[in-house]
């Protein structure tokens, strides 16, 4: 941030939106972890451990809504580039006060996947509030943020 | 949360996941806002400031980025039940060290729409994210949450 | 267009986008017709015509696409009420040097559906741009706008 | 099956594919249900009923998939009307050689939701096919059929 | 299926669903072709000819579906990776007493196509079922599955 | 428009849809250029660019319809490939009667993109319409066509 260059992606000289051109960017394998928790009350996760130890249902539904918005992240960000993904992971902590959400994404592409993994992680917030909103009104999603990204050439025979 | 009577929506008897059956209730004016923040760098909010001024973009690419995922609230999140909806607005208001995000949803018919509001928040901070991430890696989503929701019958004559 | 009440519906007072509140519109059976055309070389139309006596399929095919894209309008329109339709309809008219296309829609709902007719023309013209792209270097969409549009109250008991 | 006046639903007097007016049609609460099963060989049960017992994930990832799909349905099937749905549960009984599937769907609407239901089962027979078909090479989805279909008058004031 | 090695696909080993990585698979043409059919009475069947005959449109709205529905295979799918397809293609034979679907598919990617294939049958089948619906309440969907699947190394330079 | 070997892409030598093979294709950065207007009222310009000096907002909001619509094109027309996109832009000259707009889009891959450009045109377009349609009655969308394609090897180590 310490000079007049600094400028945001997907703006361009003029200020206007677009989604930048990458076509001229080597195809790497790209990966992404972002995390997130969302913050509820302890008799809230008594009650998802209960139904965790019998069924799990609560943790899965969330898991697979993070996985499939992963997919769907170029039609939900606006400037984001539309690009296959390798693998897509999310995985759950059930702490005392809140479940601790993890996702992992990875493209061979020309573009990052961190909005990717942003998005899973967002979306298996929500899908766990909505499960959970009937018996806790207090719940919160907070601390949703890149946790780190990666980059590496490809080796293809 | 005080008995055994307590359950998660969307979880039947058996501990199922189903999209809970909704036809025996009233069509009713819903109405929902939540609210939430994209913490960032105060150079940022500077830079956005400037931007702003003089385009207002990025915020405009934002609150359509809200609007668009309120609707596609039911696709993101497997249990809640696809609905018409009569309103969304999401409005943005830029602090020093974030920017602060609320979004408003209304629909008549049998179920609730704070989650279509979440949905918009949450893909307005992504967007904004997305936006600005080439300047700040330090931006983190907080405070996602339900801030009213109420409904009213409605008088059709 | 004469004076400073004037605006731009899906702009609120202070300019920024939201989806209108038509909460508190009656539920009404709207309908709205568009028309456009793709204008092609009378090669083009002649080979349409051959296919289209074999086979129909270049027809059908936009057809759908321009019924499908109806159903998708609040999806690509930012500012469109989702809503059920009740009908679509599609209808092509060859001539000698272009296709007539005719969208007619229907809702029961707050707000009406020219864009949902509009969108199905549009559609069903880049559909069959698409098909016939290979032969003719011509073509382009004219005239795409809307014919009629009505609403009438329901009568249920 | 008995006369001339016998026709295909969607397809007009001309033969041509249409979404056919529902506009004059009541709203009644309108439920389905359909079935099918996935065939497979004894030993992938077992090792479903392993994973079952300790997770219950294969059969929650497909619970999930089927309720999506059914609110996809109009998006996959070109004539289908779009519609909300007030409820939708899958359910699955383990056999020695096949997986059961149920659909039942429900709506407040003008047109019945049968397609909803068959799309509901051909989705998680899909997605139980693709978690097992690593371990086994023979599974194929059988006898995808309408179970039963109502309709009854809603009665609001 | 002979030992503990043996595991589904997309359940990792805490049995935990995700997206498998394939991030370090070569690219390689992929194709894949199912088939399945769909059981009517022979009524239906003539009723279908006479229809095609004149205007083949059933059959053609239900290959556009197919098609459409491979493409948002990993839509419908939950573990399913988002690939760019190379080719669809959808082929009925009209007989007697059913509709023979057969689908191929083909990528050039890291993982298979038998997915896209399988749903692009699934998806023809249920829309010719909801075009005769009107005429023919027995109809079922039966015998879905792979019928072969290939991956060949790519040469480009 | 020759001879007899002249074909419609996307029918085969039956005359049957499908989506062409493209697998022996090389990926290739493929370019293209669209370009479309929306015909209106002097007076809706002027309101316009009211509204656009003071924020910007009407134009930004179709600009993002219009890249939107670009990575939605293979579900909106049936024959086209999904891919990703590398780039696309989306801009518009506001003129006395009309307002032009151009959109430009790429690809690394094995088929062009001037159906992405031409969608991401029409959607702008039609998201403009939207946006004034409560002040101008007269509108049409005029002239969408493909104005350049190109297509050039990559180089990558």
């Amino acid at each position: 941030m310490k000079n007049k260059s600094q400028h945001f992606s997907h703006l361009d000289k003029q200020g206007k939106a677009s989604m930048v051109d990458v076509s001229s960017k080597p195809d790497q394998v790209r990966r992404a972890t972002a995390t997130g928790r969302l913050v509820c009350q302890a008799a809230t996760i008594r009650l998802l451990r209960q139904k965790a130890l019998k069924k799990g249902d609560a943790l899965t539904v969330a898991q697979i809504a993070g996985i499939q918005a992963a997919k769907q992240c170029a039609t939900l960000i606006p400037l984001c580039h539309p690009l296959p993904l390798d693998h897509v992971r999310v995985e759950f902590t059930v702490k005392a006060g809140h479940i601790a959400i993890t996702a992992t994404t990875a493209t061979t592409g020309k573009t990052g996947v961190e909005m990717e993994a942003l998005t899973a992680v967002s979306a298996a917030a929500l899908t766990l509030y909505d499960m959970m909103k009937a018996v806790d009104k207090t719940m919160r999603i907070e601390a949703v943020k890149v946790a780190s990204k990666t980059k590496e050439t490809t080796h293809q025979h």
